[in-house]
């Protein structure tokens, strides 16, 4: 049982041992966790979230520990939430953490933390969702999300960050071109790591080219339209609202977001990209576009919530065995696949 | 208006025009296409279905063409999808269907198309299932699924494949191995490829050491409980699997998976990966495995489509507009979100 007032109360207090609990439960899909986060529901909505992503290889794990310094330099507190996609066998999150959190681990003022989502039924997303709301309800001024992706993964972290920060890197190859191509709407603030090598100057080059070509395909009624409109309309709104804060200081005057160069290993070039998240952070508070942002997040976040709803009545018994009755029938031609979600919709809702 | 009939004819016949139209209209999330695919559902389930995935850089694009080529080599027509991950801006994936496709212009027998999952509700899996099956209908001997991905891609991939090659490659750097640690249950086939490089044969050991820990952790129970088991369980019963078809003339006599080299430029090593994913598909039928993991497959199709279903009701104007006051009330704190999702599902459901 969980003393659901008590437990609140000490992640309230920053207690570094409740936050650990809360997030193991959150990343375990322990249902019981969901009374805690409820009660911490109104001491949410002050941390300013920023999701770093970016290819495999680019450097993105220390990059954060150096905007995690620039910060505590600063005088603001850190949560970091490195979402690891180690499986469900080998978990290799725990030991990364504590390597991890050694440099920091006298400073009160650092919670770094990774997530594994190996039960929660939102997946990927709706963990780190949580997990971002028990680090803002503890008191911490900035929320670093870190993902290790490529595709999905950068396209849900604009889901829950209030600003994005895209790190390429020179030379990976060419697929790592074509995914900056379709990722690039995302971001808020890019960031070319690794900047002491071969081709970092190239690679600054072609974001900017990607981004005004983006900048002018960005306005197709195309993003609007169709059956994936809500989902599409999210990177969107995102670019607009870019443009509409490059006049608060943020970005240039063509509403083009900063591409910045840094060498995370030295700390080289790190103070002007945090300087361009707070200042991307300002802009959207000051432009109401913070709230927009957010709104936009927590329907998302809905419409996945939903879904689960709706999955969680296939745990039960009954609901397995007809679900595999009909996934027979599906293999076995008796039916197709629309009709058996047809005949299953029915029969749960 | 789509005469489903003639549609349905033209794609049986491998008609390359009608399957583009076919795929595009999946890919565009086109509700119409749906009747065509229902027409279609008899003539499934003969092509067996090869995943190639694996971390950007790898050169999974370069093998999968030699792969093609080995097939047809052996007398065996070939589908590709190539799951392109670009944005729904920029678009990238015509041009580079094109260049794909002139190696095999004149080859009938070879069909190879992107996938950039623009509109399709169900996501890049939903999208990327049904055009294996059109692919599959269309007569097709062998469909291979390229996906550029780690992470999620790669959960996905394993829920819709037979067989899956998972490409590592030398050198990527420290987070590609801990990516590596985490997907290595979902490969049946684990290919190093450009061999010629530094550390190839170090990558071949490291999966080796990493595929025989899983093979002992793969047996914990954790994996079939708690509230992710259903989806979890699915890798385990991939690993279960790969054992007791490993007795019939596919990986080696402890139950572990091939780990081959092969430099895709040249094309050295291609064939014995084709002959590991044949000795993969005939074990996988000789054992009954086929129909289990397609049972297994169908069923994550079904559970993703189900939710679907429910999330299609959101895009009334009603729903709308319901969805974006709930999201008010979580941003304003007048609800936490799990509230608002009660709310929600009760109203549609």
């Amino acid at each position: 049982m969980t003393d659901v007032p008590e437990a609140a109360r000490r992640i309230r207090s920053g207690d570094p041992r409740a936050l650990a609990r809360a997030i193991s439960r959150i990343d375990d899909g322990d249902p019981a966790v969901i009374e805690v986060l409820k009660a911490l529901h109104a001491d949410t909505g002050r941390a300013h979230v920023v999701g770093v992503t970016g290819p495999p290889g680019s450097g993105k794990s220390t990059l954060v520990d150096k905007f995690v310094r620039e910060y505590r330099e600063r005088g603001l507190t850190v949560g970091v939430l490195a979402v690891d996609p180690s499986s469900p066998f080998t978990g290799g999150a725990i030991l990364g953490d504590r390597i991890r959190m050694q440099s920091h681990a006298l400073d009160e003022g650092v919670y770094i933390r990774s997530l594994a989502t190996r039960g929660h039924l939102g997946g990927l997303s709706g963990a780190v969702m949580e997990a971002a709301r028990v680090l803002d309800a503890a008191g911490f001024d900035r929320v670093l999300i870190e993902t290790v992706g490529v595709g999905q993964s950068e396209v849900d972290i604009v889901r829950l960050a209030d600003t994005v920060v895209l790190v390429s890197v020179p030379g990976l190859g060419d697929d790592i071109q074509v995914l900056k191509a379709g990722i690039m709407e995302i971001g808020d603030v890019f960031v070319v790591n690794k900047a002491d090598r071969d081709g970092a100057d190239r690679v600054v080059r072609e974001i900017r080219s990607m981004l005004e070509t983006a900048l002018v395909n960005g306005a197709s009624p195309r993003a609007l339209s169709g059956t994936g409109a809500a989902d599409r309309g999210g990177h969107h709104i995102a670019f607009a609202a870019r443009e509409a804060v490059s006049s608060h200081g943020y970005g240039d005057a063509h509403g083009l977001p900063p591409v910045l160069k840094t060498t995370a290993e030295t700390g080289e070039g790190v103070g002007p990209v945090v300087d361009s998240v707070e200042a991307h952070r300002a802009a959207l508070a000051e432009t109401g576009l913070l709230r927009e942002r957010r709104l936009r997040n927590v329907g998302y976040e809905l419409r996945g919530a939903l879904g689960n709803r709706l999955l969680a009545r296939l745990g039960t018994p009954d609901a397995v065995s007809r679900l595999d009755r009909l996934a027979e029938d599906v293999v076995e031609k008796r039916r197709d696949v629309y009709e058996a979600v047809d005949v299953l919709f029915e029969e749960l809702c």
